[in-house]
């Protein structure tokens, strides 16, 4: 199709799960005509931390130095470090971007942290007074991950509570609010915990998903017209109106004190 | 008091509004007899990303390299680096700990989440068939933060969704997971868009609370006897059947199906 994809990718080892799910994405993405880039942070050594390093020359402001401001304005003077440099090149030419990666304390390892704090600079990928709208509109994202528990624990019934609840950070506080459309997450349910034959089962499923993931439709998220934009970014009173006799909120998010819409951060059409 | 507390902090400035609260909380506790370390992320340069680095000697498998199983056999061995047994040493000491930190796409940055990665490793800081309740019962730890938007965009009712599903994978998935008591957040809102008057006033409250602090009530999680902690991590049928007449579901992770219990990750007594 001549799709531009993405993958940031995070595990350590080549023998693990999470790289056999990405092996899997660069071998039929690329076999139906998809140009793949894979950005192997850990093979990279990608720098994680948030430091003045990430600008070349001087800072604007040592003695009170704010990374977004210094960032936005070294990336307005092509100043930021060759490193991020070539991250938001790539991000810039994807059409689809697939993070993989194993769950580290509910969200991902510090080096896709660090990816995330770096590379998703301030003018680049955001702008403070136009949340969810600037950037990445015409971008899929998609978080594709292994964790360490059962499904059966990450619902609102289990220990660990709702996964829900878990990916609404990752995936409207980032992915979203830089304006990516997201896609309903590849989840892995602890591989480590199950038989081969149910991590090959699960490779099979994500096999089966992927030549059809850049043309899948994005996850449901409160529409931006709901709010009030020019002050406050609040939600408009008619939308109270307009949801007043509904079962469930809008988001997990923006929820109206209502229950959760069942699986919004997780699933299509609801 | 006699107290010791680790303030674990991630500011790259010393001009900054963190470090103005971090030195406010080094004052207040030390003048009232509590033993103050901090951890000052940014100035030790602490490394984030976990690697096979952060184990001396020999890996157990380098071919398929596994972060956790493989710092719990250092751990247990007195193999892991010396900077991460050197964090562990603080905690280990440490009655309460305080995080301050800037906001970074709705959780810590980067170089935070890797002290997190790196420093509360499994056998010290939690074991998988006892989540919830291993290691540090008679610890406290907050998180004491900045953020970039207003305190109403962080609500059921503004744009960034309400702040206590943004706090839910932190707090429970890491702090209550490892089991210590988590005391209500220190909110720093938007300080770089208010007048310092306002910053002033932030401090102050802050100020205020620093000498009880240690002494504080925790949050509320689900009492982990509520769930059936033999098999599956579910919550148990008497559960539902006490708690199917209430409004509010258990918690904002646990919520029964319910509107999110309000203030759930953010007051005392809710």
């Amino acid at each position: 199709m001549g799709k531009k994809v993405l993958i940031v990718y995070a595990h350590q080892s080549s023998g693990s799960f999470n790289a056999a799910a990405k092996d899997v994405a660069v071998e039929v993405l690329t076999a139906q005509g998809c140009a793949v880039e894979v950005s192997d942070l850990y093979a990279m050594k990608f720098k994680a931390t948030a430091t003045a390093e990430d600008i070349t020359g001087e800072v604007k402001n040592a003695e009170n130095f704010r990374y977004a401001e210094e960032t936005k304005l070294a990336w307005e003077e092509g100043k930021l470090s060759a490193d991020i440099t070539e991250e938001q090149r790539k991000v810039t030419e994807a059409d689809l971007l697939i993070f993989q990666f194993p769950m580290y304390w509910s969200s991902v390892p510090a080096i896709m942290k660090g990816w995330f704090d770096r590379v998703l600079t301030l003018g680049f990928a955001y702008l403070q007074e136009k949340p969810y709208s600037h950037g990445f509109k015409d971008k899929k994202a998609v978080l594709s991950f292994t964790t360490g528990y059962h499904e059966s624990t990450f619902s609102a019934n289990g220990i660990n509570g709702d996964m829900n609840v878990t990916l609404w950070p990752l995936q409207n506080g980032i992915l979203h609010y830089c304006g990516f459309q997201v896609l309903a997450p590849q989840i892995f349910w602890a591989p480590a915990h199950v038989p081969t034959e149910a991590c090959n089962t699960m490779l099979e499923a994500w096999r089966k998903r992927l030549p059809g993931l850049p043309e899948e439709e994005p996850l449901a998220f409160t529409p931006l017209d709901y709010f009030d934009l020019e002050k406050g970014f609040q939600l408009k009173p008619e939308v109270h109106e307009k949801h007043a006799t509904k079962e469930f909120g809008l988001t997990v998010g923006t929820h109206l004190g209502k229950p959760l819409p069942p699986n919004n951060q997780m699933k299509l059409g609801v």
